[in-house]
């Protein structure tokens, strides 16, 4: 009976039935709860607003408390139904595109086996008879759609409650720096909480109800599962494309006559571009990231439970160490709810130069805590030995090597976080380095820059190259998918600091928009200035994290389409290494000329208004911001198709005219050549932000020498930073989803590829 | 009789011996008369210069001849000094690293058998006897210190010719664009025809005399060979990156200063590092790629002898269809020597407009008298069939597969060519939208810059893997070499059109420094011009070749260090995938920052001399050129250690501590990863200079629109073109050698590493 147990994990399965619902309700309900903490602070003008008390500081301002409130709040109406609108705009179109994609994906799927109804023998369970096929495609297709739901609703709710806490983070400021980072760090903790508990929920849930159908037939359970992470991904795809258009062509436009040409502050309420600039950061940064990591999440527990399907978990049914992936996300949760409180309650922010340390402490207190839970998952919820499939050879597995596995993930992460940041954050001489080359002008900041970028890949891919290393070498395909899965366990706690970012950039920019006291934008640039550089080391997890997932989803492609080998030194493979490693670049190429081409056109407009709208540039006059509102969407919807086409595209056709090979080639070579654009676009992006900054802040000696605003050099810095938008906030980010998603969609296709795929080389 | 003749090629053992050497000597032969007939123009002041006839326009300008002529002599001296004196003191610093590295080969291949002068039995050709390791290990040393030799004569005899034409250039444009041109290209000839002759003489003779020692060990014999493409590509890495370095230098500093600050022309005697930059073009874009080019042409004769000599040629024995490669070599220099009569003799140039045209023609010839040569040599010089090994099976080839293979390398590189001339020059519609987005300033300029370098890679990715898809599916690896050598056999021409550019782009140096009227000078800037897009034309070339070549070699290392598979699913091979992936971008960040660095400390010395020379700014004092000859001196040959370490040591590194499988997944991604880093590199320079010369030369209503000089949308372009230099002429062009030489080194310890390799994983 104890060997019994030791077999089979010590959690039993009624418990670990118990254990996933209640950690995603818990993490639901807090996040409820600091949405609630958020509502308190009131943005309306009435008398209610709660400002009475405690406002000394303010009082000496002698600002029109009721005015500015009042003001705070129709800022913050027009970018919320900017926002919204844009995002059911932008959901027509996906409704469309989910809808034809649901067709491919039951139509291919079902033709595997001529559409035909009847029961097939099992691939890996040998003996046992599966589900026919066509009930596979009519499940994928079903998950897809599902995981495609739950990645709008995360993006959305994160955008709704960006939208309704930017404001309110002004608002705080006045009462001092620790309630303003208060307030935007619960807001962002709402949105992760949220957004991880969700992603939980209904995976767990779908598949409960998926075992309604298949019963006995895990093969296929976890199979049709998986178009959970496609829907998830597609859908990402998307929205950090869009957004990241839209938001950077307004940022660009209205950076480029403002702050160039006309020398008016950043988020001048005079600018016509200004308002699109802040739905961008909602639309671009919160729901598009939201979405994305979301995506990742999805991708990572659907890769780990479809290898563990076909490891002898599967065949022995062991429910327990099957939810494996799901225990490692609960705990996760309620490892992430602790860490807030760290944040939130235990230190308080007395000063803007906590503000940084505290969010990096985050990372470090998720990840130790994390570490604990990993290893106590691993010891109570797995067998302490078991088999794992290992491309036609089995492979034995003690639990602990699996800790190990999900633990390297995990810490791999913290090592690209704090790279990032050191490459990113202007406390240190990279980013010292390029500021101070904006002496010799734009030219020498760009190389510089560059130089950065390139460099900075250096740690990340070793720390990856390590982690996949040590976890594959354990525990196959399955470590690198629990990897990615440690790696992602901390999400809340990451999103919680991504999010806060731009909605500290939206404090800010409402603050200017309002006219509100030197002072208090003094108190939200500072929250902005950190919130850079934990977008940055928020962009390093995900391309780490994306790394990790694709390379377990393109093992698990291997495995469900049946080659053992994928050997470079075949011409089938090799071309697919080459061209995939090309995609990258034609991705990129596409978002940056879109950005670009979209601020030119921002440019006009803004320069039109300022040429026609009399009393403009004076203050006399409103702008018409809707127009620029309406060129960023216009812009953005028409120009997110091309690169949406290209990643969704090029596994069908590769997969359908040349085969797995070369498809598995493709998937290889966008990986390894992708990762490295995406993480050096990111943080030469971030680096050019914080250089800038570092000059406009003028703290030290050195810096004091660039500036101040306006000189040469700044003028120097500026250019860097408005090149760099593009590559940190739209291809940079959107690289990591063009990798995972290729690879989550051949996974799903897998069974049509190996049946029907290669067309081209069958008949040539 | 007529059997045995199919079988073994219709072209006698005889006559191929005496077929190669006379290509070779037909080719010195032709290099020499060309540059007779260069050196019939004077530059000496004194009254046999010859320039007494045909003078009409120039007299017209009323400029006395005798002063200018003795103006280009001392300028011409001076930088033929310069580049003389650079030349010798960073051959005193690769002497030593000749020296260190021909010990390191000796040490590690010796003790692959512990130093032991026994003959082995061999590895292929079962049954034999082979010569002993260590006289493997001798005779490798021996001849990657003639490879290094030829490669530096090479380097040496460009520059030389080059800095002997670019006066005689200057001075020629007096009399008509025609003659002009005729003496640049003749004096680019000089060099193709040299370089290529040389090459195949040495590489000829070597194997001749390696020869009398190995006797019937073909498979000893062209391992050793192979030592030669190793001592090639690694002096040439060093000529590229220490070039390099030193011509952007000086470049980027002489234009931040003379043409942002001071808004003086290019190439004033005024700027101190005039005489630094145009020495510049010389050691970097003349030595440094003649360097290169040769490294490839030796390196992928090597690599094909290679798979030859271990397919049925090494083991039957037979001479004619071994030398296969060479003979090739020998028709593309006979070919290439019709070709040059095409641009030298048939066709006159009487217009500026017909350079262009004029230079595309040399490129569209001599592939098509080339693919008449290669379907001769196919057909006489090769058995009708014959087998190749490929990966421990046996493959079976016909000669007109070979022909197939060849062929499709030379139209590869046609297309190739084409390709980057349309994305770089301004006569087409991607350079022109740049130069628009210059409107809106520097920023717009290099985010569209960037993602037309990022677009330029799809067609040459797609036409490589193309190539090699075919070509390997018809004659496995030995199919890639030569395919490769294909692109390279018309490798004269290509040297010829890519010398061209610098010489020409000296002589309009020289013309504003000699103070000659802006009619000469407007016709250098139009031989320039198009010397800037053929430049990239060559770029491509390089990088294109470099691709096969580079695989070519891995296939041989896979070969010789006894793997059969190159397995992506297993950890090892996967982690140096993804590091591999990641060197480009290392060496990229290094060669970069050096740049910006050495461009910098440039700026101060040269704004210090405009500062405390008193006069200089008014024409009256006399900068101190030396100083700044100095700087880029000191900084390219400090800065071109750590980069070529970087190269040097990864594969030794690798190899000796994580072994084969590894190294192989190291090679393959840095090749797939460098291929897109250097083609869009060297193509966003490309494009920005032209866009910036597009600005400038104001042809068209648009381009006058953006104009004159000195507006803000051509300041903005200068910009993109001092971002660009770095990017063509440093990091870019060098990443062919990157990939290029790993392999080949790879290749070359290849029998170290499969016996003493992968010390970590042997003692973990």
């Amino acid at each position: 009976m104890l060997v019994s147990h030791l077999e089979m994990g010590m959690l039993s399965e009624g418990l670990t039935q118990v254990l996933i619902p209640v950690a995603a309700l818990i993490g639901i309900i807090f996040a409820l709860l600091q949405w609630y903490l958020v509502s308190k602070v009131k943005v309306s003008g009435d008398s209610s607003n709660g400002l009475s008390d405690k406002l000394i500081e303010d009082e000496e301002d002698g600002v029109d408390n009721r005015e500015a409130s009042i003001k705070c709040a129709e800022i913050q109406n027009a970018i919320s139904v900017g926002a919204t609108s844009f995002l059911f705009t932008q959901y027509k179109y996906l409704s469309v595109f989910m809808c034809v994609f649901a067709a491919i994906i039951f139509l291919f799927l079902g033709s595997v086996k001529g559409f035909s109804t009847k029961s097939e023998p099992c691939t890996y369970n040998k003996g046992s008879l599966c589900k026919p096929a066509l009930a596979n495609a009519a499940f994928s297709t079903v998950a897809f759609l599902l995981g495609a739901l739950t990645s709008v609703l995360s993006g959305f709710l994160g955008m709704k409650i960006a939208t309704y806490a930017n404001a309110r983070t002004t608002l705080e400021a006045r009462k001092g720096v620790g309630k303003a980072f208060v307030t935007a760090f619960r807001s962002g903790a709402v949105m992760g909480f949220l957004l991880a508990a969700n992603g939980l929920l209904v995976l767990y849930i779908s598949i409960l109800l998926f075992k309604l159908y298949y019963g006995d037939d895990w093969e296929g359970l976890y199979e049709s599962i998986t178009g959970y992470g496609l829907g998830g991904s597609s859908m990402a795809l998307f929205g950090r494309v869009g957004g990241g258009i839209y938001t950077k062509a307004a940022d660009v436009g209205a950076d480029l006559v403002g702050k160039v040409e006309l020398n008016i502050p950043e988020d001048d309420p005079r600018n016509p571009a200004v308002i699109a600039d802040n739905v961008g950061d909602n639309v671009g940064d919160i729901a598009g990231m939201g979405s994305d990591l979301f995506g990742s999440y999805a991708e990572s527990s659907c890769a780990a439970l479809f290898v563990a399907s076909i490891s002898s978990f599967g065949i022995n049914h062991d429910h327990t160490a099957m939810s494996f992936p799901l225990i490692i996300s609960s705990v996760g949760i309620v490892v992430c709810l602790i860490t807030t409180l760290f944040a939130t309650d235990l230190f308080k922010i007395k000063d803007v130069s906590e503000i940084e340390p505290s969010l990096k402490r985050q990372l470090v207190v998720s990840t130790i805590l994390m570490t604990v839970g990993i290893a106590m998952v691993s010891f109570f919820a797995l067998p302490s030995e078991f088999t794992i499939f290992n491309f036609g050879t089995e492979k034995v597995v003690k639990n602990w090597h699996l800790f190990f596995c999900v633990a390297i993930g995990l810490w791999a992460g913290l090592v690209i976080g704090y790279t990032t940041e050191y490459y990113t954050s202007n406390a240190y001489s990279p980013v010292q380095d390029v500021a101070d080359s904006c002496r010799t002008g734009a030219a020498t900041n760009v190389i510089f820059g560059l130089a950065l970028g390139y460099k900075s890949v250096i740690i990340p891919i070793f720390s990856i190259a390590i982690a996949i290393f040590v976890s594959f070498s354990l525990a196959a395909m399955y470590g690198i998918a629990v990897a990615a899965l440690g790696m992602l366990s901390t999400i809340a706690t990451g999103l919680a600091i991504d999010a806060y970012g731009p909605i500290s950039d939206n404090a800010g920019g409402i603050a200017e928009m309002a006219g509100m006291s030197h002072k208090i934008r003094e108190r939200t640039d500072a929250l902005d200035a950190a919130g850079n550089t934990t977008a940055a080391i928020g962009k390093g997890f995900a391309i780490g994290s994306a790394a990790l997932v694709s390379l377990a989803l393109f093992g698990a492609f291997v495995s469900r389409a049946g080659i053992n080998t994928v050997d470079v030194l075949t011409p089938k493979v090799f071309i697919g290494l080459i061209v995939g490693a090309m995609l990258p670049y034609w991705f990129s190429a596409m978002t940056m000329k879109s950005v670009g081409s979209a601020a030119l056109k921002m440019v006009e407009e803004v320069r039109r208004q300022f040429k026609t709208i009399p009393g403009l540039m004076e203050g006399r006059a409103k702008p018409d911001y809707a127009n620029c509102v309406k060129i960023s969407t216009d812009a953005s919807l028409r120009e997110m198709i091309p690169p949406g086409a290209l990643v969704m595209l090029t596994p069908l056709i590769t997969g359908t005219l040349f085969g797995v090979e070369t498809l598995a080639g493709v998937l290889a070579g966008s990986l390894v050549s992708g990762v490295q654009v995406a993480i050096s676009a990111s943080n030469t992006g971030g680096a050019w932000d914080n250089a800038k900054k570092y000059i406009e802040a003028g703290v030290s000696e050195h810096a004091k020498s660039l500036g101040p605003k306006g000189s040469d050099a700044h003028k120097a810095a500026v250019i860097g930073d408005t090149i760099g938008d593009p590559l940190k906030d739209t291809s940079g980010p959107s690289l990591n989803i063009l990798i995972k998603l290729m690879a989550v969609e051949s996974l799903v296709f897998a069974p049509f590829f190996a049946a029907h795929g290669g067309l081209l080389f069958k008949y040539l």
